[in-house]
């Protein structure tokens, strides 16, 4: 029989192997393929419509960019609001609150002992440092704690993504010392805004959606027997504060700006003349196994 | 607020825009993410699932195959399923059936008058001729239409996406005659089957199916005020002849062989010994707007 209704072919299609496979992999399918049978059926999708998506996801698929494309339809954020949602149930709470870790981190950044500094050549805009300790539950300080920090730059771009960056520019990775200090200099960057012309620009345009950030900077802090934090801080004031293309900003996340502090004490930054300081205290969770402990990404935790 | 639960982040998703934007990709959009919300949470879809999903998305972007996943998945085939009821309830009826298009149709073969070698070189496997004749629904000959053919080498591979193939190697034009004949010498194909280790393989290896689909030729048929016909015949006897990688396999789509045909009459094709042939008539419906008479494929119908 090679005619077939639409519900005679949704059941081919969700129930016609001749192996076993994988079955979680097979039961997400089905229920992706269900729902999109019934939207395309539903909402009439006509034959071009379906064939203009393809062609766009063809476009976005040369860029690689479906990260930002998560970020943007909310995705990143429901992971997080799920994994509070299960953390609660399990009874485990406090620390700082986690955030999106964003498609643009990059491994390998150069490491250095408790203080470091982001910027690079002639000081950009307004010299601000950053510091702080990492602490566990218990306020204990997490001694030689690995803390991945990465911002934009003047221009919203991302070293390894936007052109004419240097490698690593504005992306280090600090060892906290012994009483689990750490400190950077940097400037305060501005929003960060999906790429003009690109195909995800092209599908928020036709959300009628901006695709800009409020300015931010991420991090990702590792120590053995804890767990990894991935989290965002805010700069007070951008406009997108509230209005955040990855709906990431959250409460207790944005950090207080101190201007004018003296530059005594940080000669060792390069730091001569009143800057703007930000104090912030990284807050851990204890490791429930060693896997939560990993100091890897999202994409580094599923590679292989 | 920066706190918000699953069904605030949603709705935020669904309907954050400050400009109008286009409202049925918004309608659509919204449609899907809803979906993709509901499955993440009701079959607990992990961050690591998720990510793992994003990691094999990238690297399915990356070869551009998205055609083997919506042909694989039963998309082209639900496609045609719905324009057939549409007809159905239009009144419209008759001709030959449509069959799905597929990913590997190219633009500009070589066009020839009546007749053509799609094989080149030494004659591979089966002498094989397929003739017939373009015909509208009231059985009169479809003077001068354009006939699109191609078909698979006998690696199962496409030129212009298989390595070593000439460019539209066993990828012809022919423009019929004033009574609606066409002709072609070829060889009769094997079964195409989808590339080995590609993520679409891994994606279909996952959910225990085959790759494979029956032997079968590509036609786009048109011409003037006629209702341009995308279809597909199946050579009989094949493995997968209902059991179809892309669902595409229609009654009254598989053609007859009729072995051992004396070669008299065949000679400008090459032909000097008995050989395989196959009469097949295209049957043509009405077009009802110039818009379905264009020569088009599905993909040309939506650029620019």
């Amino acid at each position: 029989m090679a005619e077939f209704t639409k519900e005679q072919l949704l059941e081919r299609v969700n129930t016609n192997h001749g192996a076993e496979g994988n079955a979680r992999v097979r039961a997400i399918t089905e229920r992706i393929v269900t729902d999109l049978f019934h939207t395309i059926d539903e909402l009439d999708v006509t034959a071009d419509e379906f064939w203009k998506s393809i062609a766009w996801l063809t476009r976005m698929g040369q860029t690689g960019q479906f990260g930002l494309l998560t970020a943007g339809l909310g995705f990143d954020r429901l992971l997080d609001i799920r994994q509070d949602e299960a953390d609660q149930k399990a009874g485990r709470a406090g620390g700082t609150p986690r955030a999106i870790e964003g498609p643009l981190f990059v491994a390998g950044a150069p490491l250095s002992q408790h203080e470091v500094r982001l910027d690079e050549g002639e000081p950009e805009g307004e010299v601000f440092v950053m510091e702080g300790q990492v602490l566990d539950l218990e306020g204990q300080p997490v001694a030689g704690a690995l803390i991945d920090v990465w911002h934009a730059n003047t221009q919203g771009g991302y070293s390894h993504f936007f052109p004419g960056m240097k490698p690593y520019e504005l992306r280090r990775r600090i060892q906290a010392d012994a009483q689990g200090h750490y400190r950077f200099r940097s400037y305060l960057p501005p929003g960060y805004a999906i790429p003009p012309g690109s195909p995800i620009a092209e599908l928020f345009t036709a959300l009628g959606r901006h695709g800009n950030r409020p300015a931010h900077i991420h991090f990702l802090v590792a120590a053995p027997g804890l767990r990894t934090l991935t989290t965002q801080v805010n700069i007070p004031g951008d406009t997108y504060i509230d209005d955040d293309f990855a709906f990431a900003t959250r409460d207790g996340l944005i950090v207080e700006l101190e201007k004018n502090v003296a530059p005594v004490g940080y000669e060792s930054l390069g730091v001569t003349a009143p800057f703007t300081r930000s104090r912030f205290n990284f807050v851990m969770q204890k490791a429930v196994n060693e896997n939560e402990a990993l100091p890897l990404t999202r994409m580094e935790r599923v590679a292989g």
